[in-house]
């Protein structure tokens, strides 16, 4: 009798539905269900971005531009999916770090988990394998998204979308594996807790390159000289940066890679406020600069320093102070508002500013980690940047080099005044508004 | 002294928030919580899908009409959380299937739980009353939204809101319960996991309806050719398609009801992944098939090919491969390219192409669920969409006849020509946009 | 032996990651987990709301302020993440309630839990610091968002920031405290769920102040009658009504602040279908209504209608039934139709209907909270409102005077009639697209 009553809560969670009998034991599931959730949930907001870096772009671009940005966006993105799955997830989580370990992977695309999976057959010290590619793909398809923005209105679509092929399902891959496969970069003590090298940088670095072998648009630098081409759609442009405001609480919250405890959860949440923060103090940075600079706010600094506020806190979202935060962002913002001009002098045409919120206040945060993190040295910091960011940029001028000579990477000078969405789409993104100017 | 010390952890859990009492076993309380948060967090999602909507369409109409277009969508919507409260959850689960049972929840509009239910009251092996109704509301809007869009540019706002009203408040509700609320075609076999027929195939077949009774657009096939009328707003659209697929991964995944255990959850971490390759297939494939067969991609195919790849794979997200989700998908998007100017061969104006995403790609998805579940065949499955095809179209057909004869469908051509906007609105969307053609 | 069998599971449970152990009874932490969810969530799509307002306002104005309005709202809400932040979180919730402990959180910027808090250290019955302030921001940056629709196309950039400051790190947090910082107006008895008066009728009080101060804008009452001047675009108007709507359910749905138990996620579960149910039938009211006083729907009262049934149903969105709700957001979309023209007939410019939606809705909501929930008193809820909005309306025309007498609030007739993206900012929206009237 009392042994019945013993046993009854057991045998109850026992044939409950969040525990299956291990023997008599039921193994606590609870961490996994919630790590999986997690995933889902941050990236579902990842996937996010992908509307809002369309949206960014397609209001940043002239309206003879648009319908051209708006499917290379989709069409990037939908491509980063399907490499992902062919070759990109297995190569970045080889299943051992021997050659035949690392090249394996090429030819088995993604597994998912079995359908109906049992906790006996689950790692429930993690996530659901679905859940867990689910997430990184978005990381990998983001990686891509940068590009596009910065080669906006001059490169063609097939060839930009061949780079977009090598760029998911091979140099990401690669890079992000040396630290979050397990590699060679996490052994060496770097620390990158949701990207701000592996993913914006490494985005940045490829756009670099992209926009050094494509060189500007036409007019941009008369002269020397640096014409401004006013982007169509700010109302466009605010609420592609309010989205991906939005999608970063899932890349840097759901980096944390795990919710079942009181302290992963409240770690999500310190790393939810701090992106906030950052965010917030980019774009004041901006702002007040723009204002003090300029002697007037420039609205897409301040879209830009928001930005590069995310990315600046990317790298360490956890560990800072909401003060702290707060200032890495404003830093970054800084720098959106001075390396703007700057790439000008050096006649670097970046239609969105993407080389200064990604690449450059990624290096910033990928710095600034060992000011919060004791655990992270400044020389590993460098070591991450210099090797993935000579990586990628080497492999991506190769590939844009490669490309270029294949198929020609840039669209005729008769197509690029025409604009890409007649010239090349035969669609115009707004038929029936007129242009005023 | 030992008892106590067994029992502690047991009392302490019948104590607490996740755990009362029942005797001296606490029931678990978890699954309940989190199926739950499920139908919670994929019902806002499906819930954005109505943003979706009206972005794709105000996009893909011309600027005249997309005052009327926005205020479709919001009334529809509106219409459909309405009727489906008062009369349409109970239809679709009738309490018991006498004659009695299914007329009786015509009089009985949804009745939430009580505030602050215990766990004695719940239906601890589902979720609360509340999240159902929200989540199931979220698929008959959606129905609804589907119709909106093919039938744009020459209806009248009230009789199509009155169709809409029979729509959301029995139409759907009466085919949906065959198969969700426990009916005949439950009991036949049928198989749509989260409704590529219930849902798609559904609303699709009330637009064909409403598309042969309306007629086409005036201008639309002269001597039998088509004429494009190009959309207005190629940025707008390609954001609700976004909105759209970031709001089917609560469609679809949510539609696995239950979140509380390893399988479950690792389902719908299956399903997400599914849901996002397919989608990805789509658009890739009609972003192929347009360059082959036009010789240029053509964006708002790439557009349609993503839904309809949604689509697709909506009746069997759980079962395929990633690798498998991703053709499914691509056979959506193919349909897409080859059906849209099929239509046009018939005359059949379909404003956004609803027809082709959602009704052919619907039936498409319906018909290859035995390729991956065992448990379908290609017989239930002919016959589940012969049954909510035959029933939905000849009661739509019926219902757009009577509303024609009752008050008229179709605005006058002065009206149509003019826009409806100006005409039946008063008020413009763009106002100060001046108009280039 | 039998022993062991009796003791694993609970030594298990207590080495799980969900149970740290305590003596030898692990607490359960499955509360705190799930709130802290619930915040997160919930806090994001409050955040979304900002890109909501954003669009919103950005639509509602004429094409020439959209640039402004746009940079406006970014300004805002990193200024009150940052303030809420530097003084407004310890100001609403006060350690004691003394001179000193309500003076001190002034100094005192708000403090995350530690890095990988541990269950000994948690408030586990609650959720973590960092997600509560994530969420409780989020409403203070609502109520700044409130202000700037109204005062659009006039008021200068800074010393509407300045206002911005002041209303988001003292106005608010001050008021709030009152109720939600457990302070007198909730000894007193006064009911407001999620913030129908804190919020909406707060920060529609601060606009009615500004819109005094500033006057309407040049042309809009010529002789006394309301000449209209339309919104630029509808479509983002309408995008933006849709955002706010679901941001609406982590708004209402978030404030039940519990998720842990059978009780609250049921709870929650009502809360969103009710929200849901009330926008609806403030949108439908809309419709209705303004076909039969005005003889043609007109969307942006629609859009309105929608929103005011949002705010209708924020003070009392738990108790009320379906029915009930729908009711009660139906008199708020009423209140929109009857009360613009009314305004109109002050002369009070409010550009974007804020003050029927915030301020008059808010107030009904607040009212007719007794109607459902037999703790509140209409007594209690007067004094409330009175309270509240005597204090909102003092203080926030007492710093609107200070600043039009410091630095002028309004600019120039010359810069108002250019626009105030050309005037102010040097930067248009739509540069490409003409203007057709």
């Amino acid at each position: 009798m009392k042994t019945v009553f013993h046993l009854s809560p057991c045998a109850l969670l026992a044939m409950s539905g969040i525990a299956q009998a291990q023997d008599a034991a039921p193994p606590d599931v609870a961490p996994y269900i919630l790590t999986t959730l997690l995933f889902l949930v941050g990236g579902f907001l990842v996937f996010w971005m992908a509307a809002g870096f369309a949206m960014l772009e397609a209001g940043l671009v002239r309206s003879k531009n648009v319908t051209m940005q708006l499917t290379k966006n989709v069409a990037l993105f939908s491509l980063a999916a399907t490499m992902y799955y062919l070759t990109g997830f297995g190569l970045m989580y080889p299943a051992d770090w021997t050659v035949a370990g690392v090249l394996g992977p090429l030819f088995s695309p993604t597994v998912l988990d079995a359908v109906g999976l049992t906790a006996d057959d689950a790692a429930l010290d993690y996530a659901s394998a679905g859940s867990d590619f689910f997430f990184q793909l978005m990381f990998c398809a983001t990686t891509a998204s940068i590009v596009s923005g910065t080669l906006a209105e001059r490169i063609k679509l097939w060839p930009f979308l061949g780079f977009t092929v090598l760029l998911t399902g091979f140099i990401y891959p690669i890079e992000a594996s040396w630290q979050w496969g397990g590699g060679w970069l996490a052994d060496a003590g770097f620390s990158d807790f949701a990207g701000s090298t592996l993913v914006h940088a490494a985005g940045g670095f490829a756009a670099l390159a992209g926009a050094i072998v494509l060189g500007p648009r036409i007019g941009r630098y008369p002269g020397g000289r640096a014409v401004p081409m006013p982007g169509s759609n700010l109302a466009l442009a605010t609420l592609g940066t309010f989205i991906l405001w939005l999608g970063w609480f899932g890349f840097n919250g759901a980096s944390q890679l795990a919710a079942g405890t009181v302290g992963d959860i409240s770690d999500v949440s310190r790393i939810f406020a701090n992106t906030n923060a950052a965010a917030a103090g980019g774009a004041l940075a901006a702002l007040a600069l723009t204002q003090l600079v300029y002697g007037k706010v420039d609205l897409t600094m301040v879209l830009n320093g928001a930005l590069a506020g995310l990315v600046s806190i990317t790298a360490e979202p956890l560990m800072p102070s909401l003060g702290g935060a707060t200032l890495i962002g404003a830093v970054g913002g800084g720098i959106v508002v001075f390396a703007v001009p700057m790439l000008d002098r050096l006649r670097i045409d970046d239609v969105v500013g993407a080389i200064p919120v990604h690449l450059l206040a990624g290096i910033w945060g990928t710095m600034a980690v060992p000011l919060t993190n004791d655990a992270a040295s400044f020389g590993a910091q460098s070591l991450g940047l210099l090797a993935v960011g000579g990586f990628v940029f080497a492999t991506s001028l190769a590939a844009w080099l490669v490309i270029d000579r294949l198929t020609g990477l840039r669209a005729s000078p008769e197509d690029e005044i025409a604009g890409l969405d007649v010239a090349e789409l035969g669609m115009e993104a707004y038929p029936e508004f007129a242009r005023g100017q």
